[in-house]
C-alpha cells in the first residue's frame, strides 16, 4: 500500500475519531448532561470544532492528496477514501477563514434570534439574519463551487451530485399529483377512526414496547443506546456506538412508538456499516437522503403497512389492553395511517409531507436566484400552504418561523427529506418484487430478511457508489417519482374508500 | 493584564477543556457505553490524549513562561496559573519522547497482565512487567525531578511537595500505635452487632435515600449526577457538570450509601471551587491527599459519627422498616463502625486502613531504594499483613495482587490516601472546637454549616497555597498524627469497651 496513503488514512482516522467524541459530547448535551453545564460544554465542543478545523486544513493532507495524484493502482475503496477527503479538504480549506468565522458567528446568533423571534412570533426580527444568511451561503458557495449555482452547492453538502435541475421536474410531478390526493382525500366521507389512540400510556410501557420492537428489527443494544431527548435523533460515536432517543407523551404512546422505529431505522443503517475501515469515509453513510430512506423504510414502507400491523397489534393491545378493547386490526392499520393536513413539517404524515418540503425547497430555490425577497415570506409561505395543503398558519410561529434549519444556515438541506421517501419507496418496490412473500415473513416475526437487505444493499455499500449508482444497482431504475406517487395513491385511496 | 499571561491563559484554558471531554469520555465508558463500544473508545480516547500532550509541550508554551520570567506584578491568582503550567509544562517536556512512550506502552500493557494474573492468582506473571515499570519511573523521576530521591518524584505527582523523610515519621507513629489498638479490638469480648444490616434492600429505595443524603450534604444536582458504575467514583467535565457513581448490592445497603457520601464529599469540593477562572490550574483541587480528606471527612468524621446517625437513622429506618425493627440509634452507630482486619484494602474500616497503606508504601519505598526485590513481594506482603492485622491472605489474588495502581505504574498514590484521613481529622478538629454546637446543628438536619466552613476554608482556595501552607492555615498545626490517633483511639476504646 502507498505510504502516501497510509498517512492519509491515519489522518482521517484521527478525524473521524475527534468526531466520535463531538458526537458523544452533543448526545450527552441532549440527553443526560445537568442544565447547569451548558456553558463550559459549549466551551468544550467549540475548542473540539476548532481542532478538527486545524486538523481537517492542514496542508500537509493537500500535499498528501496532490502526491496522491500522481499514483494510480489504488482499489475502489481507496480511490473512495482519497476522493472524500479531497472533497473535505477542498470545502474546508476554499473558504477564507473570515468567511467561515463570520458564518459561525451568525448562525450561531442566528439561532438565538431565531428561537426568540419564533416564541415571539416576530419573523421582522428573524428576516434581517436571515437575509445576511443568504449573502454568506452564496459568498461561500461562490468559493466551494464556482461553477454550481449557488442553490446547488448547498444542496451539494446534504445529497451530493443533486441539483435543482434533477430535483425540480420530481417534485412538480409529486405536486400535480399530490395536491390532487390531498383534496380528495380531506373530501372523503371516509375518516379511519383513531380516538382509541388516545388514552393514558404509562413511560415504563411505553419505552419496554419502543424496545423489543427496535430490538426484533435488529437494534444490537450491546452496540448502541435507546434514551430520551426533548427532540428524537440518532447520534453516538462510532458503529459500535450507536444512540437512539425518542420522547414520550403518556396522552399518546403512538408518536414515540413510530419515533423509536424511525430512529431504528437511522440506527440500523449505522450498525450495519461495512466491517472493514469503519473509521473512514468511505464507509460511512452516503448521503442525509440516503439516510431518511433507512428511517423511513422502516416507519412508512413497513411499519405503517398491513402486515407490520398485524404482528404488532396483539403486542401493542396486550400492553395497553384498557385501549384494544374492541378494536380490530384494520381498525389500528388504518388509525396509523390517518393523513390530515397541517402547519406543522414534523408532525405531517406521509401525503402531505412532500408539500412542506417542496413548498420550503421552492422558497429557498428563489431566495438564492434572487426571484423572492425575504420580507415577503411569511405571505408567500402562507399563499403556498393554502394552495398546497388548503391550510392556512394563524401565526408566523406555525409557519415560516417552525423549523431551526434556515437559523442555523443550512439551507439545501430539506430536499433530502422527501428524496429519502422517494429513495425508501423504491427500495421498497424493489424488495417486494424480489420476495413476494415478505409481506407473510412480517407477520410470522422475522424482520431479518428485511434487514440483511437493507444491510447488503446498501448500508455495506458506504459511499462506493454516488446516490444515482446506489439507486441503479438496487433497483435496476433512476429516481423515479412514479413508484412513490403509485405506493401513496394505491394506500390512501383504499384507505379513504376513493372510488 | 500582561499579554503574556493572557496568552499563557489562552493555553490553559483550551486543555482544561480538552481534560473536561476526556472526563466525559471516561465518565461515559464507565457509566453508560454499550460494552461493544470498548475498542473505539478506546481509540478515541487516545487520539484525545495525544492531542493534550501535543498543546502542553508546545515549545511556544515554553517561550511564554520564559518571558513571563522576566515579568512581575502578578496577583497570587496569576502567579500561581504560571507556577502551576511551569510544573506541567517541564513535567511534560522534561522526558524523552521515546520514554514517554515506552511507559504508556508498558502501562497499558501491564493493566492486561495484571488481570489476568489477578484472576489466575499468578503473581510470577506479573512481576516482570512490575520490574519494568519500576525501573522506567526510575528513569522517568531522573528526567522529571533529578534532585529528588526517585519515589519522592512519584509521590509529588500526586502529593506534591509531600517526601519520605516527612511521611515516614508519620506512618511509623502511626503504626507504633495502631498496631496495639487494633490487636485490642480483637481481643475485646464486646463485638457491635451488625447482623440488622444484612437483608434485602431494593435498588430503587437505596437509590432514593443516597439521593436524599447527598442534595441534604449540599450536592447540586442541576451541576451534577449520581448513576451507577462498577467502581464508585467521582469524575465529571467540569465544576459545573460533576458525576458520582455507587455501585449496589441488594443484600447490604450501607457499602452503596457511603459510598454515595463519600463520592457526594468529593463532588462538593469540584462543584464548590473558586467562581473566577474555573478553566485554570490554580482553581483546581489541590492535591489527591486534600481531594481525600474531603470525602473522608464526610464519610467519616460526619457520616460515622453519632449525630449524624441520629439524624439520619429515622429516615433510613423508614425505609427499609423490616431491617430496623428494635433497633436503636446507638446500635446502628456501632455497627456501622464495625472494626475488624480484612485481606481487601477498599473494604477496610478506618482503623485498619491505614495499615493496608503503610504496607504498600513501605514496599514502594523499598522497591525503588533497591532494598526490596519485586519477587519477594507475596512473601514480604504476607509477613508484613501478619504482622500490621493479623491476618494473611489465603492467596496473592487477595495480596499483592489486589490493587490496579502498580500495574499503571501509579508509585507514590497510596500514601495519600492515609494523608488524607490525617488532613481529615485535623480539619474535623478544628471545625469543632470553632463550632461546639455542630452535633447538635447536624442532629436538626442543619450540613450547610460544614460544607460552607470546608467551602471557604479548602475548596475556594484551590492552589493558592501549598498541603502544608493550607493545614497551617486551616488548623494552625502542621501535619499532626496525634490527631488523628487521638480520634481513632477516643472513638474505637469507646465502641469496644476497652477500658
Amino acid at each position: 500500500m502507498s505510504s502516501n496513503y497510509q498517512k492519509l488514512v491515519q489522518r482521517l482516522e484521527e478525524t473521524s475519531r475527534l468526531g466520535g467524541i463531538m458526537g458523544i459530547l452533543h448526545w450527552d448535551q441532549e440527553v443526560i448532561m445537568p442544565t447547569g453545564a451548558a456553558d463550559s460544554r459549549a466551551k468544550q465542543m467549540g475548542v473540539l470544532a476548532g481542532i478538527i478545523h486545524e486538523k481537517s486544513t492542514d496542508p500537509a493532507i493537500g500535499e498528501l492528496l496532490d502526491n496522491l495524484n500522481q499514483e494510480n493502482s489504488f482499489n475502489s475503496f481507496e480511490r473512495c477514501n482519497i476522493d472524500e477527503a479531497r472533497r473535505d479538504y477542498e470545502m474546508e480549506t476554499k473558504v477564507p477563514k473570515s468567511l467561515v468565522m463570520e458564518l459561525a458567528e451568525l448562525s450561531s446568533k442566528g439561532h438565538q434570534v431565531w428561537v426568540k423571534a419564533r416564541s415571539e412570533n416576530r419573523f421582522s426580527d428573524f428576516a434581517p439574519v436571515l437575509s445576511q444568511l443568504i449573502e454568506l451561503k452564496k459568498r461561500w458557495a461562490e468559493y466551494v463551487s464556482p461553477n454550481l449555482h449557488a442553490y446547488d452547492a448547498n444542496i451539494d453538502v446534504y445529497e451530493r451530485g443533486m441539483k435543482t435541475d434533477d430535483i425540480t421536474p420530481v417534485f412538480e410531478r409529486l405536486k400535480s399529483e399530490l395536491i390532487p390526493l390531498i383534496r380528495e382525500i380531506q373530501a372523503s366521507d371516509y375518516k379511519p377512526d383513531s380516538a382509541f389512540l388516545s388514552g393514558d400510556f404509562s413511560v415504563d410501557k411505553q419505552e419496554a414496547l419502543g424496545r423489543a420492537i427496535s430490538e426484533e428489527m435488529g437494534f444490537a443494544f450491546d452496540r448502541g443506546r435507546m434514551d430520551v431527548s426533548v427532540h428524537p435523533f440518532c447520534g453516538g460515536s462510532h458503529p459500535t456506538d450507536v444512540r437512539i432517543t425518542t420522547r414520550y407523551r403518556t396522552d399518546n404512546f403512538i408518536e414515540s412508538l413510530y419515533a423509536v422505529i424511525h430512529e431504528t431505522g437511522h440506527g440500523l443503517y449505522e450498525q450495519g456499516r461495512m466491517k472493514e475501515g469503519r473509521d473512514l469515509p468511505a464507509s460511512e453513510a452516503l448521503t442525509m437522503g440516503v439516510h431518511e430512506s433507512q428511517s423511513l423504510f422502516w416507519e412508512r414502507m413497513i411499519a405503517q403497512n398491513r402486515p407490520f400491523c398485524k404482528r404488532y397489534f396483539p403486542l401493542i393491545a396486550k400492553t395497553f389492553p384498557e385501549n384494544f378493547n374492541g378494536v380490530s386490526v384494520d381498525q389500528f392499520y388504518e388509525a396509523v395511517n390517518t393523513s390530515q393536513p397541517s402547519f406543522i413539517r414534523v408532525e405531517a404524515d406521509e401525503v402531505t409531507y412532500p408539500m412542506h418540503v417542496i413548498l420550503r425547497y421552492e422558497i429557498e430555490k428563489g431566495l438564492f436566484d434572487g426571484s423572492i425577497e425575504v420580507k415577503t415570506l411569511p405571505e408567500l409561505w402562507n399563499s403556498k400552504m393554502k394552495e398546497y395543503l388548503g391550510v392556512e398558519p394563524p401565526t408566523d410561529t406555525l409557519g415560516v418561523l417552525q423549523d431551526t434549519h434556515w437559523s442555523g444556515g443550512a439551507f439545501g438541506y430539506f430536499p433530502s427529506y422527501t428524496l429519502g421517501a422517494i429513495y425508501a419507496s423504491q427500495f421498497y418496490q424493489t424488495l417486494i418484487d424480489e420476495k413476494p412473500d415478505l409481506g407473510k415473513e412480517i407477520e410470522s416475526g422475522n424482520l431479518a430478511t428485511i434487514r440483511e437487505w437493507l444491510n447488503q444493499k446498501i448500508h455495506q455499500k458506504g459511499r462506493l457508489l454516488s446516490v444515482p449508482e446506489l439507486i441503479k444497482e438496487v433497483t435496476g431504475d433512476n429516481l423515479n417519482p412514479t413508484v412513490f406517487l403509485n405506493y401513496l395513491k394505491t394506500k390512501y385511496r383504499t384507505i379513504y374508500r376513493l372510488n
